[in-house]
């Protein structure tokens, strides 16, 4: 077994054992993804997205709060740069000068602004984006939107688990953007709680 | 120089260099602590909390969304525990079985409700709560609170950076609660920019 193969099915099988399907297509990882953190865990996706990473010289991690922060910490100690992270917010409240974006939010079925100050990302970085979960794909369009506005280089986008049915992964694939998935969930049913992950 | 001493003079240090005093006591160090993240700074502090609490026999490592989220990751990778992290919440949704408590935010001046799964917290835990700043205490004590809710043992907290001029730590303290922060701040100049630290 590779590498990636190992930090994969490491992956899959903590989804497996302690994932819950519930209706409306939710996926809850709250006991090792985004309450509760298990941070070996997340050490280990950091490893290996170093690791698939590693020739894009990164000088940036950029990931989203809250539940971006901690794969973000742990995979930005690998590449020995600084993480950012966007701020949401309900209110658009500038305080000097910053990149906004708007963001949809499936989960919360409301529109937010994200907000990242212009000290931290300009035209000299490359960016590695780092989150927890991808479903439509609106919160790395924001992120990305905001790379562009600084003039900054994109690497590609690592996220730990994509809900592959809900084609936000594959639409940004389409478009050239690299997507780096650790578990990719295309089929989940929530009557019998069976999860299919991609191959 | 001790190794404690080390930890909290690279922290001062870098306070003194990029920390910015603004009116109103406010003391900005976004450009390392809780906008854009050192990563190799939070593992340092890490390390040090691990050498204070070694005996402690810690067993979850709690914050609260979003900015501890960051010296909670770097801090429960040395205890090689969980993080958990208190999610906040305007309007109290409660799904499932949750602890709560109430926080009155000073930078905010709002009050919202801290919200923890009952699932990851109990009577056979010990804790030590982990936050990057502490000023008037309010979020150490909604935090002790759902420690205290849970029947779990409380090893102590350990901040980033303490406003020792906004006493929530000493008072804190003074209850026979142990507080460890890594750098105090006792006096800033909002026209001079001056920082005084605790000896």
């Amino acid at each position: 077994m590779c590498e990636e193969d190992f930090i994969m099915q490491l992956l899959e099988d903590r989804i497996l054992k302690n994932g819950k399907v519930f209706p409306g297509n939710v996926l809850k990882v709250d006991s090792f993804l985004n309450h509760q953190i298990d941070v070996n865990l997340l050490d280990e996706i950091g490893k290996e997205v170093k690791k698939l990473f590693n020739d894009s010289n990164i000088t940036k991690v950029l990931t989203i709060e809250a539940s971006g922060i901690g794969v973000g910490c742990m995979v930005a100690r690998h590449f020995n740069c600084p993480l950012l992270f966007a701020k949401k917010s309900k209110t658009l409240n500038i305080k000097g000068d910053v990149y906004t974006s708007k963001v949809e939010s499936f989960t919360h079925q409301c529109t937010y602004d994200i907000i990242l100050s212009k000290d931290f990302l300009n035209e000299t970085d490359t960016v590695l984006i780092v989150d927890d979960f991808l479903a439509k794909g609106n919160a790395l369009l924001g992120l990305i939107d905001i790379v562009n506005q600084a003039g900054a280089t994109l690497a590609g986008c690592s996220i730990a688990i994509e809900k592959g049915y809900q084609g936000g992964g594959d639409k940004l694939r389409e478009k050239g953007i690299r997507v780096e998935s650790m578990a990719i969930v295309d089929e989940m049913d929530d009557n019998t709680g069976k999860i299919v992950f991609r191959k």
